[in-house]
């Protein structure tokens, strides 16, 4: 049985560096703090990073797909095939994501991590979209009935997640995910691990309407009284699944004890960063949330985490899209942390006292 | 005396193509609508350039620059030279704008449009940052006193932002500027076309404390009523000025009439785009909003001219540089139409009836 070790996240806190990166900042030629929320974004990555002048190197988009037994309750508008065709689509470069990261140069790597089909193994050319077959199992147990995964497969998972992140180059980490029924799973972790009422977690997901919402509810009711005693982080991403969870969860935690930018997408993988987040919570001062989704419970999740996301497009896609849309975001921060001259360099006058 | 003609600008309601767009977005594998204000930016671009496979081309920051004589009322917490400080450090690479403009390609124009300092006019490679000198007189007028110019100099300047654009390549112009005490400018022009009582329009600017905007609020009270026979949208932006604003209102105008692309940075730009679509409504049609400026009343101009901004980071800076952070959506838009597969096209199973 392959155990996951969690490794050390160290607290970013550095005073030192955090004065310097505002001293910087507010010495641009610009009024003192009107860059807003890029500034907030420039000293969080230059802490990530440790610098005053951050550099981002090597984007690595990490999706992660798998299945769900859940989803044979009719928790989704879509059929659980849509994972693996999808799979498929990323591969191809027709998915948004693929789109996305091609037009910001991101590497891609798509991570069978328990689709139900198996997806067939490939070789890719350089600088295009990668396959990784990390299957722990062929879909989740249903977690109506049950746990979703074993501990052992749990633990699986989230070894996965740590490996595929230690192979990856660069030090920016962005998040996506593809399976057919987890926005139930990213709902049942949020009511779970936040301690809220599950009617205020579970949302359209993919396009249900109001009698689907309603279904769906009362299926993820019974996954959570089914594995009632789930209560601790890992316990819960067991008991209530996925595999595409967990292992992004142990993606995530290898990406904070190294230092990445870890570039947070939507609803579900945010799922991901709250179990990581309950396991070792400096893995929140690496994070960047890409955006507030249009699913509800986002808002919620990003609360449970004290998140201020960059972007509020009402997105709803999934699959990195928004971790994507906002990557241009970070890169600017860091070009107006390294680039931009100060008042003194460029022989501008200051504020009138 | 150079007077301006106002172009044609047709209206580009087109609902057969605005199906067809329509069309395509809800057939790309992805859940109807879950790219959010994504897909009506993309059925935007694509109404403005004619087509279902927009090609953003050779984009274009325009940045104007002008003095206020209204500075000298004190309603700026920077003093006027600033603003050729602030050029010459466009020129040289050093300002948000220009580091902005540079991460993304575009073009980078700067004009004099009235600064008070003759700048001296230089040479500049190929993609390095350009000056135009467009200058109508050395600063506006203090629009307190009296009108901020005269008609003559108001045609001039909007004739001067008319010929610019019609000498810039591609087909999208990105707005910015530059003038210490054009918050002045554009709270005034929104509290005369909006007809808004003015302290609801007065903010901060790059800096004031509560006393500072409560002085600017009272210079600015003087100006409308000095000037309370200026009610067209032409005689407002003369008595109120500026320079800079009125040669952004004939680019915009201009722009529209050849159907690029406009996005608009925040509020002294909004300002400009407001005076131009009060003469000619359908100029909205060719407008993206980049940012929701951190400046009070940027809320209200918005409102104004129903625009949905597409960022909100509280930024209040100007010059361009929230067009610029905003760039990278426009052209994921055109990808998503042009680049993403269909259910049909990727074998994408659709939405289970």
């Amino acid at each position: 049985m392959t155990t996951f070790t969690l490794p050390v996240i160290a607290d970013l806190n550095d005073a030192a560096l955090t004065a310097r990166l505002q001293h910087v900042l507010d010495h641009k030629t610009k009024p003192l703090g009107s860059l807003g929320q890029l500034e907030a974004l420039a000293l969080r990555i230059g802490q990530v990073l440790g610098t005053e002048a951050p550099v981002l190197q090597q984007p690595q988009m990490l999706v992660c797909a798998g299945d769900h037994g859940l989803a044979a309750k009719g928790v989704s508008a879509f059929p659980s095939d849509v994972t693996w065709q999808m799979v498929e689509n990323f591969l191809a470069g027709g998915a948004a994501v693929s789109v996305l990261a091609r037009q910001h140069g991101l590497g891609l790597t798509v991570v069978d991590c328990g689709v139900t089909k198996d997806i067939a193994p490939r070789d890719s050319a350089p600088g295009q979209p990668r396959l990784l077959l990390r299957k722990v199992a062929s879909g989740t147990q249903d977690a109506s009935a049950g746990p979703a995964m074993t501990e052992a497969q749990c633990q699986q998972a989230l070894a996965n997640g740590a490996e595929v992140v230690r192979n990856l180059p660069g030090n920016a980490l962005l998040l996506g995910e593809m399976g057919i029924g987890n926005t139930s799973v990213a709902s049942l972790l949020l009511a779970r691990l936040g301690g809220l009422p599950l009617a205020e977690c579970v949302g359209a997901g993919t396009g249900l309407d109001a009698a689907g919402i309603e279904r769906k509810r009362a299926v993820l009711q019974q996954a959570l009284d089914v594995n009632a005693q789930a209560t601790t982080p890992l316990a819960a991403v067991a008991a209530l699944g996925g595999f595409e969870v967990a292992t992004l969860t142990g993606a995530v935690l290898q990406a904070a004890a190294e230092r990445r930018v870890i570039v947070v997408d939507g609803f579900i993988t945010s799922a991901a960063v709250l179990v990581a987040s309950r396991i070792a919570p400096a893995v929140l001062q690496r994070c960047v949330f890409a955006h507030r989704s249009g699913e509800r419970g986002h808002t919620l999740m990003l609360e449970q985490m004290q998140a201020e996301p960059l972007l509020e497009l009402g997105l709803r896609l999934g699959e990195g899209s928004g971790a994507a849309l906002a990557w241009p975001l970070l890169q600017s921060a860091c070009a107006v942390l390294r680039e931009m001259a100060s008042f003194e360099s460029a022989g501008v006058d200051g504020q009138v006292k």
